[in-house]
């Protein structure tokens, strides 16, 4: 009798990790109803990653594209937020493990932990050639950039002056054109401003592509206007280039060494390590195998979704790693698990809809597909961007970032040229510029 | 015949270490004149020091309040920027000497490099307690702030729980009663409104003044006025409290120790050491004793302005080390500078005009003391704001700042919540807090 009382009281008990796109939407999906919600991040923000590049190139701060995860979720009374890293689940226990010793049982587990950065088994590139998933990486290029200029300014050696306003961008994904696009545009305008001893013509921005052309999953048309626009703008494209090695001093690639003083990896994400949490054989790119309700394969009450879930699509293909794929399905999974916990009913098949495909390649220049039918130029890069004003969490942050837009596109001027003084104290090298030694 | 003609077509050249409130007044009165101008800092930006209490405490980015240096005088052709850090000044033979080897000539120099917060002898208590001057400590004190409240609501442990929730502000200044106020305004609308295992009344904010009254340099009147507020918002002030030791667990202090999660240093500043590098015996607090004309006292062509010069004002006291202190005087001798090199006049006598002392305790709270009549309360506050916003460098960040500040107003929100991966990598602690395990 005791325990049929018990089972009556108690509530169904929802466990989300990650706060990305997908998990904070299965979570809003879940807040304000009779089931407990745990969600757990190693953040305390959720980040807006296609915004991430600007922070990296000195036009926004981190603040505009962050919000703290409970902010977010603080009007579910539901919803209880842990600052936590996960480092295992034990399924048969329902139990994820914490990192620092807690653990949390669950009903149900939903892992929507994203992606990192995929350096093909070089793990040690990393240090050389930051990805762009975090707010501390985009700071970590920011600095690189900023100081470089600061060094050639001052630098009287012709040699090192051309390496350290050398910039090479690893991958012509969306991540790799964007980056490209605004290092050009920055350095540029900068030298040009600022700088007294520099000349733009001396800048050299490296876009480095395995493939034979530069944004592989978009319409070959829309690849060419953007390999067109950003020839003009400056960037040297290079196609089949697979990179053979990085180091300090810059990359070893299609059998060239190409010294470079900022390196960005931008060339292919893995699904981060849930698979291994759970003692499951991983997929393509690491991730999860998941069945058409999103459940993971041979597990019960475990759900996996966003670049965590190997999904596929209508086309018997691999959804792809998008914030629009993971919000849909972090709806459609709150929504279902709803259904499911308090009314009974099973969990339905989740069916993907494009909303449309877009990289952002420069000042007035962006492209859209929408299967069908595609955009480039002004035109998209102005839906472009009041897609991403809209789509950031709150008002505020939608002001915020469209003054600074709006102020940067008619003045040009960068924002958030801050370089850090651990940065400095750090990398500031030891240069024999010898300034008006002689006047 | 041949150094004549030199000298005649050679411009004079003023060399400026340091590019804060004082040195970038001084470089900007010479600007676009016929003198060759230096200006020397080891940081790329303009750091607005009044408002970093705001990025401390998790009200505004850093960018909000940087400005490149290169942007603020990229406009005059004559003057020429160089990061660099200072290491010594080599009198007799007009040189300043750089960390990196390089060295610059000067026929003028003035040494602007402001002050940094001076730990009485006791170096190793910065790493627990950072002040307030950089970047790099504003978002210490962040994520120092943000985690301990993480940290609290995950803990089962009471005693721990306090720790995590007990701030210490040491020196009753206006930097030390901005800090507490602000940590309390904060702290208590973070618990109430997004931590569901924390009560505002948990939280504790001590503000810690050796001398009898915070405040000190203002009329009693409103000492007494920023006291009463302050205990009104929850902050704990301790008067008559000498500091005897701080570790990384909390503060000793007039013979108690007080554990703590976040220590923030603000009793009092040094001049940085530019007596040092000229070799000369510096006057109270590190400063470098200056003639009426700014000229330091016992050398030829070089002056000290800002905090790095001991002044002595009308009343034969010392002037303060203020912002407005250090601008006045960089105007006076920029203008002074370009009439003695291009016409020959001597540097008259430098004379301050106090423009008023201010402080801001809290949400519309603030004093002014304009020597014969002074303000408090909602006005002064207003009035503060609007000051501050008008003395930001530019359009934008005077739109920005004002955005967020009106935003702030109204939901009491904090935009800047952002807690990095590095900081929380290094500082999350294993507590047991076994989350729901025994559900």
């Amino acid at each position: 009798m005791k325990s049929e009382t018990e089972s009556a009281t108690k509530r169904p008990h929802v466990v989300i990790v990650g706060a990305g796109f997908g998990g904070l939407a299965c979570a809003q999906a879940l807040g304000n109803t009779e089931i407990d919600v745990t969600v757990i991040d190693r953040r305390n923000h959720n980040l807006f990653q296609p915004l991430l590049y600007q922070v990296a190139t000195a036009a926004l701060s981190p603040a505009d594209i962050s919000e703290p995860i409970r902010r977010t979720l603080g009007r579910y009374e539901n919803i209880h937020v842990v600052m936590a890293e996960v480092v295992s689940v034990d399924a048969p226990a329902r139990t994820v493990i914490l990192k620092d010793g807690g653990s949390i049982l669950f009903d149900r587990l939903v892992l929507a932990t994203g992606s990192t950065y995929n350096y093909f088994g070089h793990q040690d590139w990393q240090q050389h050639a930051p990805g762009l998933k975090s707010v501390h990486e985009a700071r970590d290029i920011r600095h690189r950039l900023l100081l470089a200029f600061e060094k050639a300014e001052r630098s009287t050696d012709e040699a090192e002056k051309r390496n350290l306003l050398t910039s090479v961008v690893i991958g012509g994904g969306p991540t790799g054109v964007e980056m490209a696009g605004a290092i050009s545009e920055l350095g540029r305008f900068m030298i040009a401003q600022d700088f007294r001893r520099l000349h733009p013509d001396q800048l050299t921005v490296l876009l480095i592509e395995a493939g034979p052309r530069i944004l592989s999953t978009f319409p070959e048309t829309l690849s060419r206007y953007a390999s067109d626009y950003l020839a003009g703008i400056g960037v040297d494209i290079r196609l089949n280039t697979p990179v053979e090695d990085i180091t300090a001093e810059g990359v070893q690639a299609g059998g060239t060494f190409l010294p470079a003083s900022c390196i960005v990896w931008g060339a292919g994400v893995k699904a981060s390590p849930a698979a291994e949490w759970l003692g499951i054989e991983p997929g393509a790119g690491g991730r999860l195998p998941v069945a058409p309700d999103l459940s993971v394969t041979g597990t019960a009450g475990i759900y996996a979704l966003g670049d965590t879930a190997l999904a596929v699509g209508k086309d018997r293909n691999p959804l792809p790693a998008l914030a629009q794929v993971a919000k849909q399905q972090g709806i459609f999974l709150g929504r279902a698990l709803k259904a499911n916990l308090l009314f009974g009913k099973p969990i339905p098949t989740f069916h993907f809809r494009n909303r449309g495909n877009t990289a952002v390649i420069g000042r007035n220049a962006a492209i859209f597909d929408f299967g069908s039918w595609q955009i480039k130029g002004r035109l998209a890069w102005l839906l472009w961007a009041l897609v991403h004003v809209y789509l950031l969490v709150n008002f505020e942050k939608r002001l915020l970032v469209s003054i600074q837009w709006i102020w940067r596109y008619s003045t040009r001027q960068r924002g958030a040229r801050v370089i850090d003084e651990t940065a400095v104290a750090a990398t500031v090298p030891a240069t024999e510029a010898k300034d008006r030694a002689a006047s």
